[in-house]
């Protein structure tokens, strides 16, 4: 194994850690007595648990024919680096890891070329072995899931070495990344050349572009900037039958726009190697703010009014009463909120030229004011920057000191939007009720017809089956979402935890269209099985 | 036939007719002058000739059960109205009905609802019969032409029937149109709630909500308002394999977006039945002015910084320095250009909020200042917006003295749009030389990486064969597009006419996806056979 290791440390899959613990002693009391946690036996973080893994199962001769693909250094089954591919970041993955011994793929495998992308999926088309793309590993859908589905082998096919910005166009503000490039690095490699991509999905330290693109990633800039599906221009993806390259011009009326039937695709159908995106010159400046607004129903008002008559913010992230009274924001949560008033702590910036965000910012703090909102300083908005990579670390911490803490994301109209608030905090607060469940709530990403939802949900986690408990509830959500007609999910994803509702979402011949574009990519079904589409 | 014969009228596809003609008598003999046009043999419209038409081949138990579906009334099989469904609106179109009877459908068949629509695609599969999805007939690539493919017999499923507005949803400004209502119509409905689509292709007058998202149309207000397919919120279809219902929230990350297999699929997978489109208020304020710039490079530089910094406009349209001359937006075309000082001509234009409006076309106005550009005022372009919708009809007129007159779109990135402009002009001077051809452009459509390239031809008409004459160029173009790595269209689709040249835009595999689609959804192939996809 030629890789450092740190790479497959899942320790290291965020940046630098903090120095010190965010929740620190005393709130660890505190938090245990607020849930009534008992000291025993919920003490030990799940994300820490290291467990032995089962022998690689993969044959001798597929392991040979993809060593002679990538070369026998690049085929790796020691049984740190399968661990580190065993799961995603969501808290099941996390607490299951701490059940029993994880499913871990029987080996990694790293090309460093779109062609040995392609000649990696022929091998294992060939021999019966199932391949799991792996970018940054941080899907909380169970998108990275070692599954081997009908195969007696799974590998996991980790893009790191696709690591390269091929292109910079300068004149069109395009740039061609590969698969494998991180958040990070993508904006190093384009602030070289005066550009950043400008996408900062929660998952930004690890998560890839190809993983933004295979997901419909959608960041913390969006409202202003777009989703990433909206930011791709040209994608190149290798499939078992071959080559597909699409997006010739900005705009086209060439028949459906394929594109998109490859982002969202998760794996199932091929593997992206690479995506030209649209960039933009480094701001000249960044404004954020924070307001404070009387209630949920008032900032949800200024929200819409920003999206549909504009001019829109880049960021816009309105917290309801429960979300800003745990000040999850602040320098030091959970804390006191944004201050004694109460009400919603609503946060709003503008990116790019000066005379651009100034005027922006002007005519939304016009709108702000009208709608009786009281400015919070540019602090408040801060405290949030400055913390936002964080919630996954918290997490980890949180899960240590015996709780069950979980997202999950909506979208839906504006008309909707406050009646889905109140109807998925009611289903979370009754699927989990006796655990003393906290749901918390904003409002993001700002289209002109809607909005999505991102929950935070706290509850004192069931020592004996904390799986059979997040489920109920996950499940109970999930019908709460399909019977009110919202998404299954605005930028988490299928993975494998959602492909039980898809048919809800698209229809039962919708899953069969998907399931058609398959068969013709993927004959023989190894790419990524059991995420996107329901097994059969 | 309960139907008023108007509506079957080629002539009345256009609204009112000027009350004279465009081209008047002594224009005409300086346009024969100009082009070497010999007085004879070449002076009738090829639009206006009418010629018979072959019997109906619909057979009996076909025609039997299509009239139970939409009652017997609704199934029309008289000359006149097949003939008025027996093409589009290309110049080949309208070439060719002079040369030979044409082709026509068997039987046209006119669906009140969503559910009579899906019976007419399950009868038409039992029975053997193609169906050829039918708008506004506006196509101007083949895409409506009456192929039968490998069946006896082809059924025209023209939509105006399905002429509603079904839903305003005036919280999250969107509203549900069905498949069969005009331009025209749409705005009429809607400004009844105060709302308007702002969707305004050359085809407004005629062209439909169905068409405009089987096409993925694209407007003259689409810089700044999006084109159609990005206004779509959900779509509703049928399909002879059942029913879809595309789109359940203004953003989501639940797999790839099937509504852009929908859109631009031409009616060869189903047949859309309703549209929930984006509204928006109507404007307060609309603002469009002209302005002349040196040449074409300054032109496109200001373009750029107009989609890439921003704050972009509504409308933005560049002629080239021929277009210009020909003065194609005066009152009185073709003349003398906006003045003797040449150049090229630059329409710009904003609708919207008086505040919006005034902050945005200062803005521009400082980026044209700054490049040199010199206001020619609000009538350059009000005289472009008055004439916006003749041109169909100048063709008309054109077409009967003589002359070869076209048009075809392209787009491709900053970085290659002035070359790809050169290149075209060039194909097209060669392909047409010895027939006096005169080649114009404009561009239009901006986006933050490129723009649409929009040429018109004109030529001394091949007498003894026009088809060949213009097919030969037409070819010509598509190679040199294919070449450069331009779409094949921007906005026009791929109909019959484009549907060679496919694979080179999206590949052989690309293609095959899209076989795949349509073998689940159209088993037995009788939807638009020809279109879209190349034949076999």
């Amino acid at each position: 194994m030629s890789q450092p290791t740190e790479l497959f440390d899942p320790a290291a899959r965020w940046a630098a850690p903090d120095p010190e613990p965010i929740v620190g002693d005393d709130l660890r009391v505190l938090l245990r007595q607020a849930f009534a946690i008992e000291e025993d036996g919920a003490g030990a973080s799940p994300a820490a648990v290291v467990l032995e893994v089962a022998p690689s199962r993969l044959s001798l001769v597929a392991l040979q024919a993809l060593g002679a693909v990538v070369g026998p250094e690049h085929v790796v089954v020691e049984d740190a680096a399968r661990a580190a591919h065993a799961n995603g970041m969501s808290y099941l993955d996390l607490v299951r890891r701490s059940a029993a011994p994880p499913t871990v793929p029987d080996a990694i495998v790293l090309p460093a070329a779109h062609e040995e992308v392609g000649a990696i999926l022929r091998a294992c088309s060939e021999h019966g072995v199932a391949v799991v793309p792996f970018g940054g590993g941080t899907s909380v859908v169970g998108g990275v899931a070692p599954t081997r589905g009908s195969f007696d082998a799974v590998v996991a096919l980790d893009l790191q070495r696709l690591d390269a910005l091929l292109e910079v166009d300068d004149v069109s503000w395009t740039a061609t990344l590969q698969a494998g490039v991180t958040g990070p690095r993508a904006e190093e490699l384009l602030a070289e050349h005066g550009f950043t991509l400008g996408h900062v999905p929660q998952s930004f330290e690890r998560a890839t572009i190809g993983g933004y693109a295979a997901t419909r990633s959608s960041g913390q800039l969006s409202t202003g900037w777009g989703r990433f599906d909206a930011l791709v221009e040209r994608v190149r993806v290798a499939t078992p039958a071959g080559d597909l390259d699409l997006g010739r011009a900005p705009g086209t009326a060439a028949g459906p726009d394929l594109r998109q039937l490859v982002l969202g695709s998760e794996g199932a159908f091929g593997v992206i190697t690479s995506v030209t995106v649209r960039v933009r010159p480094l701001p000249e400046v960044r404004r954020h703010e924070g307001w404070r607004v009387a209630d949920l129903a008032t900032g949800v008002g200024i929200l819409r009014t920003l999206a549909q008559r504009g001019p829109k913010p880049d960021l816009a992230r309105l917290s309801d009463e429960v979300e800003t009274a745990m000040g999850v924001y602040s320098a030091h949560p959970p804390g006191g909120g944004t201050d004694e008033a109460g009400g919603c702590l609503l946060l709003v910036g503008w990116e790019g030229a000066a005379a651009d965000v100034a005027y922006r910012a002007e005519a939304a703090t016009a709108i702000l004011r009208a709608a009786g909102a009281t400015p919070l300083g540019e602090e408040a908005a801060e405290s949030w920057r400055h913390g936002r990579f964080r919630a996954p670390r918290l997490r980890d911490e949180l899960l240590g000191a015996g709780m069950l803490i979980e997202t999950l994301e909506t979208a839906t109209t504006w008309r909707d939007l406050e009646a889905l608030h109140a109807r998925v905090g009611e289903t979370l607060r009754t699927a989990l009720d006796g655990a003393s469940p906290i749901v918390a709530c904003h409002v993001s990403h700002l289209y002109a017809a809607g909005a999505s939802l991102y929950f935070t949900v706290l509850a004192r986690r069931d020592g004996d089956d904390p799986v059979a408990q997040w489920s109920a509830a996950k499940t109970a959500v999930m019908e709460t979402l399909t019977g009110a007609g919202a998404t299954l999910t605005h930028h988490h994803a299928i993975g494998a935890d959602h492909a039980p509702w898809l048919a809800a979402e698209i229809g039962e011949l919708g899953v069969d269209v998907l399931r058609a574009v398959k068969a013709r990519l993927d004959p023989a079904g190894v790419l990524n099985p059991g995420k996107l589409l329901p097994a059969d």
